[in-house]
C-alpha cells in the first residue's frame, strides 16, 4: 500500500509508540493527585509543554493548553475569546470546518462575524482583508497552511495589516498543517493563539494543543476539575501528551531535511503528470506536503477508488469534508463545479519513498487517462 | 508500591495496551476518509460502540458518542440538553466537579438550576428530591456512585419520583465510578444520558463516552467536521476508542468476580483498622471499590505523604478537588471541618492483592497512631 493521504492523518512515529506504551503501562498515575509519583508526572507534562512552546517559537511565559485535538483547540480559541458582541470577528473563508463552523455558530449566536475571501491561489486576499480590517475588529483567524490545497497564508503581512489598523486585535492561527513542516515563530509573527495537532506530524490521534501568548486571555468553554489552570478540565491524557511531545521533537529536528525531501517527491509527482497536464489544474501550490488537483470532467471519488484498488491511497479534499459535494475552499478560489467534483488531494510524508511516487503517479496517470477516454466516449 | 488510588485512575489492562499499539501503528488511517481501509476502521469503531451500548444495557437504537473523557461527556450532556431557560435543571449537590461546575456555569448564564441535598451517608436525599421535583423540571443529573465516598444513589427510586411528577424530564447519570463495577442497565433504569470513562476501568486516559437513549436529543457543544453524527466533531481517537472497547469487554466479563474479590479486600481493610476504629468515621460505604475515612484531628494530606514514604499510595477526596480545603461532598454529608481535613480515600482494583491490603492497612494504622499520639502531645 502506498499511503498518500498524510494531510488526513499520518502513520505513528515508532518512537512515539514506545513513549505512549511506557506512559500507559508504567506511569499510569493521575497527574492531578497529591503524591510524588503523580506530581513528578505533572512535571514531565510541563516539560513537554515548554518544549512544544519553544518549538513554536513562543514566549517562555506563554501558555500551552493540551486538548483532545485541533478541533477542540480551535473551538477553545474562538469561543474562549468571544465576549464582545459589539465587536467584529474576522475569519478567512478557507478555514478548516473546526474554525469555519465555529465561526458560523458564533454568528448564529448574535456575534458580528465576517469572512475574508481567498485569491485564486487559495490564499487570503490581502487587499480584501485590508478593506475589512478596522479598529472594531477584535479577533482575526487565518490558518497557516490550507488543509485542502496546501496554500500558505502570509501571516506576517496579515499581522502588519492588523497592526496598522488596530492595537488590540487578537490573531489566531490554525497551524495544524504547518507546525513542524514549515518553519515559523509565533513570537516573530505576533500570533496570539495557535492551534496544533499531534496526529498530523506522526503523533497520536486524540491530542492537540492551543498556544496562548502572554497577556492573551482565553476563557474555558467546558467545566470540571480545573486542570490546565482552569482553561481545560479533564484528567490529563498523559500518554497522548507525552507522545505528542516526542512527535514534535522528532519532526522539529528533521523539519528542514523533511521539507527538502518532500519537496522533491512532490516535484517528481507533478513532473510525472506531464502526459495528462492539459486536463489538470493545480489548486494552490505552496506547501510541498499537499498537492491538490482538479481534473475537469471526471469525479475525484472515482479516481480515489480506482487508485485504492491498485494499492494507492489518496484523498478528495479534507477527510472532514469528504462527504460533501460542495467545497467552500475550491469554490472561493473560483473553481468550476466540474473542477470541484474532479478534485483530489495527494499528501506526502517522510515515510513516502521516491519509488512510491514513481509507482503512484504512474497508476494515477493511467487511471485518469482511462477515465478521460471513457468520458469522451459518452 | 501498593497503589490504592484506583478511583483517581487505574493501571492499564495489558490487553488494552496491545490493542492501542495495534491501532496506533497498523491502523493509523482517518476513519472519516472515503477509501475502504478507512471505512472499515469506522465500522470497527461502530462495533465497539454497539458493544459498549449493550454492556450498558442500552437500547439497540441508542447512540453512544465518544468523547475525550467523562468531563467532556458531562459537559455535552448538560450544555447539549440546556435550551429552555424557563425550565428547572436539578443536580445532586454531590456531583463530580465536571457536573457540578457545569451546573454552576449553567446557573450563571441565566438558567434555573437547583441542587438536591445529600443524606449523612452521601446519597441523594430522596425526600428532599421528591419536594424539589415537579413538572417544571426538564433535566435531572444524579451520579451512580460518588467518586469521593463510594455512596451509591438509588437511581431506580429517583426515576420513579421523576415519573410520578413529570413525563418529559431527562435523567442524566454520571456512571464513571459504577460502569463495569456495579451491575446496572440504562434501559431498565430509564436513564436518558449516561457518562462513562475508560481510564477508571483499566482503559486508556483521554477517552470517555456519552450514552444517549433513543428519542433523546443532545445538541453539539463544539463545531467542526461533523463526526459522531455532528454531535462531537474531531478526528476519531481510534486507538483510544478501541482500547476503551477492550477495557469494557474485560471489565464487564469479570464484573461479578471482581466485585466479590474487591468486597473482600475492603472488608479486610476495614477489619484491620480495628485498633484505631474509635477515631474513624466511614463516609458512605456502598461501593466496595471506594473507602472514604475521616480521622478527627489529623490531616489527610499528612497521612497520604507518610504512607507514600512507605510505598502506599492513597488519595484525599478526588484527584480533581485535591487542592481545595473545602469539600462540598463531605460538608453536605454533615461532616465537621476537622473531619473534612482528616479525610482520606482508599480505592481498590482487581490488581490489588490481599497481601497488599494486609501491608497497607498495617502501615496506615501505625501512621495514624503516630499522628494521633503527636496531636495529643500538643
Amino acid at each position: 500500500m502506498i499511503y498518500l493521504d498524510n494531510a488526513a492523518t499520518t502513520k505513528l512515529e515508532p518512537t512515539c509508540a514506545q513513549v505512549i506504551d511506557k506512559y500507559n503501562q508504567e506511569y499510569y498515575f493521575n497527574p492531578s493527585a497529591l503524591y510524588n509519583v503523580s506530581s513528578s508526572l505533572a512535571k514531565q507534562i510541563d516539560i513537554a509543554r515548554q518544549d512544544i512552546i519553544s518549538k513554536l517559537g513562543g514566549d517562555i511565559n506563554a501558555n500551552l493548553i493540551f486538548t483532545s485535538g485541533a478541533t477542540e483547540a480551535n473551538n477553545l480559541a474562538i469561543f474562549g475569546s468571544a465576549s464582545l458582541k459589539q465587536k467584529t470577528y474576522l475569519f478567512s473563508v478557507g478555514e478548516h470546518p473546526a474554525v469555519y463552523n465555529t465561526a458560523i455558530a458564533l454568528k448564529n449566536s448574535g456575534f458580528k462575524v465576517e469572512f475574508i475571501p481567498l485569491n485564486s491561489q487559495g490564499q487570503v486576499d490581502l487587499e480584501a482583508f485590508e478593506n475589512l480590517m478596522n479598529e472594531d475588529v477584535c479577533f482575526v483567524s487565518v490558518m497557516l497552511v490550507n488543509n485542502e490545497t496546501g496554500a500558505i497564508n502570509d501571516i506576517k503581512a496579515i499581522r502588519q495589516i492588523i497592526d496598522s489598523k488596530s492595537k488590540q486585535t487578537k490573531l489566531h492561527v490554525d497551524a495544524v498543517q504547518g507546525f513542524c513542516k514549515i518553519p515559523f515563530s509565533v513570537k516573530s509573527l505576533k500570533i496570539d493563539l495557535c492551534t496544533i495537532s499531534a496526529h498530523k506530524i506522526h503523533g497520536p490521534k486524540g491530542v492537540g494543543a492551543l498556544y496562548i501568548a502572554p497577556n492573551c486571555n482565553v476563557k474555558n468553554i467546558t467545566y470540571g476539575g480545573g486542570q490546565e489552570k482552569g482553561i481545560r478540565s479533564g484528567t490529563y491524557n498523559v500518554s497522548g501528551i507525552m507522545g505528542f511531545g516526542q512527535a514534535v521533537n522528532v519532526a522539529y529536528q528533521d523539519m528542514q531535511k523533511n521539507y527538502q525531501y518532500i519537496e522533491n517527491l512532490k516535484k517528481q509527482f507533478i513532473k510525472n503528470l506531464q502526459p495528462i497536464e492539459k486536463y489538470i489544474v493545480i489548486n494552490g501550490n505552496d506547501s510541498p506536503y499537499i498537492l491538490s488537483l482538479s481534473i475537469d470532467g471526471i469525479r475525484g471519488e472515482t479516481v480515489l477508488h480506482m487508485l485504492e484498488s491498485e494499492g494507492v491511497i489518496i484523498g478528495t479534499g479534507s477527510a472532514c469534508s469528504s462527504s460533501k459535494v460542495e467545497n467552500r475552499v475550491l469554490q472561493n478560489m473560483g473553481r468550476t463545479k466540474s473542477q470541484i467534483l474532479g478534485s483530489i488531494r495527494i499528501s506526502f510524508s517522510k515515510y513516502n519513498t521516491m519509488q512510491e511516487i514513481e509507482s503512484a503517479s504512474k497508476v494515477m496517470v493511467e487511471a485518469i487517462q482511462r477515465l478521460l477516454a471513457m468520458s469522451k466516449r459518452k
